[in-house]
């Protein structure tokens, strides 16, 4: 394969042992996998998703969802709280799919009562300690009003409720997500079991990559909707989520100039390819990700001791050992390891595998852009 | 004009105001101008370039400077190092149009000679102390390497030095914007004199928005090449680039939600709409951009109280006082002013001016993809 430009790659095996995992690990817990297709928005990887059961699926924008519904899925879950500008999109594709809504206010709710054409159901996000969205679990009093409301309109069917406990990104011990899971599941089923008498069925959703792949207590969960496990990355590898060989993507760059001072190698790939995610280095400086070396079988180990320290629309700039300084050539291409999987492939908007088959990304594609 | 999702909003009469003081300020010095595309990446606002004099242009990348030869411009600079593995695409490139590019090492500039179907411009890029690419102005062994061995190549045509002084982004202060952009201007002078026996005529270019829109010394300039000045920005404000009446661009985020005990609001409206770069505010907190009120006219003066303090894939959270908060509604559209407006017009694709018409960008572009 020829590349002579940051070119998104996709290591197909790797990717698809990802899916295969989590599906796994869904089965032996009887719950259901219903993976979350922000990080990747490809029609391809779907259907890999598809050839090993995954019949619903979850999204975080109407846009995504109708690219997917244009490709034959049929049961979408919209896990943002719902844009009701967006109303007559939405009842377009309540017309021909399963959809599931977000409803976090009794506003949203009214809306939706009044102007859905056909039944949909929803689900109330929970905030049980994320604080980015959803009503907080210890405001039942807006809970108890939401599903009130919603039991009397005949276009709204309660389903469940759900978190993202986004703050497990932010623990840095598998001990620390652990209890940021138990605190979850602990908060939803208590909520299941006061709001009984409103809902005989309510089903309790997660998220969150990182919950979803170390923790083996899912009691009382129906379904879980992590995203990011399909690629992994830098972030989840410093997480603990993942080894470094279950990250399925890196971005080949050019090798455009070296700086023999600063044993540095100016790459083409910056913020409109990684974006600017970032972590911090142990010794404070900022690492927006890690170097590999490309072969005919993929890419190497990452060189842990190398990494782009700053990034500009189109540069990065990758500071170097001198033995892995010595071993990049200007002409060359080497890979780098997203920080972020999500955004880069958002930014890259196609991926080619390791034998140069493109594989399509929403954002590639004009009628949906 | 209905919105329901993001949408990149263009005040023209604001974009073409800061297109004409920089074409004023220009004529003025007697400097060329020629403004770097990779802002807008839009051949319908370069045509506003266009129609004031611009017929030299500047970009970062090939796959920009094709778009835009296609559209028919003839005098395109690639301001970034060259990459060889695109000699293909060069060599295609320079067939049609006058192609001018950076050459900042002896390994580039052998490749060139070797592999350029045609004789093309080439200007080599001087660190003065950006530190980001270039040769360090100080190091004048290799700069002289490099212009002996070009003066004796047929394919490559010395034109002159060139620096990008990133660093002003980094000066929080009009005098210390004016002491790099002289630091700057002293080097490049400087090493004009010095080489002058191996090229009586080199050209000297500067190109960062703070100090070509700051500054009135261009003492020895030939061109200047800013970009970001098409439509500054909230990080060009805090500089002290711009009033806040020159931005020209806000994203119209649908309001999703309201959080009441936090007084937020939850905005469609995140990293893969404004990207993730932010600014540290006075009291420590991260500000991925500012909000304005959309009207009739195009949008108020900011809201400088209340900011974007965390962003997500798809969500942003604003940080709200009372009053801002109770003017919101779930179900409105408000504006916010982006932190860094390239990478903002880079992930958004597309314009919209404030009557409602849509402008190009190079990514909503499926061809040039």
């Amino acid at each position: 394969m020829e590349i002579n430009q940051p070119t998104l790659l996709l290591d197909k095996q790797k990717c698809q042992a990802n899916i295969e995992r989590m599906t796994q690990k869904a089965r032996k817990h009887r719950v259901k996998l219903n993976p979350h297709f922000k990080t990747h928005q490809s029609v391809s990887i779907g259907k890999w998703f598809h050839e090993m059961g995954t019949r619903e699926i979850t999204f975080s924008s109407v846009k995504m969802a109708e690219y997917f519904a244009d490709h034959g899925w049929k049961y979408i879950t919209i896990a943002f709280p719902c844009n009701i500008l967006q109303i007559e999109r939405i009842n377009r594709l309540s017309n021909s799919i399963h959809l599931t809504l977000f409803v976090n206010s009794l506003a949203t709710a009214k809306f939706l009562a009044k102007h859905l054409n056909s039944r949909v159901k929803v689900i109330t996000e929970i905030d049980t300690g994320y604080h980015r969205t959803g009503v907080l679990a210890e405001d039942t009093d807006t809970i108890e009003q939401l599903l009130n409301f919603i039991a009397k309109s005949d276009k709204l069917e309660f389903s469940g409720f759900y978190t993202h406990s986004g703050n497990t990104y932010h623990a840095k011990t598998r001990k620390g997500i652990a209890e940021i899971h138990s605190t979850t599941l602990f908060k939803l089923n208590q909520l299941r079991k006061y709001f009984s008498s409103i809902s005989k069925d309510i089903s309790l959703s997660i998220g969150d990559t990182p919950g979803c792949t170390l923790i083996d207590n899912f009691t009382g969960i129906s379904s879980i909707h992590p995203g990011n496990f399909v690629f992994y990355d830098v972030n989840q590898f410093n997480i603990g989520s993942c080894p470094t060989n279950w990250i399925a993507v890196a971005v080949a760059c050019p090798v455009v100039d070296k700086i023999n001072k600063r044993k540095e190698i100016i790459l083409h790939g910056g913020a409109v390819h990684f974006s600017k995610d970032y972590e911090f280095r142990s010794d404070g400086s900022k690492n927006y990700g890690i170097p590999v070396l490309l072969d005919e079988n993929g890419w190497s180990t990452p060189y842990f001791d190398n990494y782009l320290y700053s990034i500009s629309q189109e540069h990065g700039l990758l500071k170097c050992t001198s033995e892995f300084y010595s071993r990049v050539k200007i002409g060359g291409v080497i890979g780098i390891l997203p920080i972020h999987s999500c955004l880069t492939a958002n930014l890259m908007k196609g991926y080619k595998t390791l034998d140069g088959k493109s594989i399509d990304h929403l954002e590639g594609q004009p009628e949906f852009v």
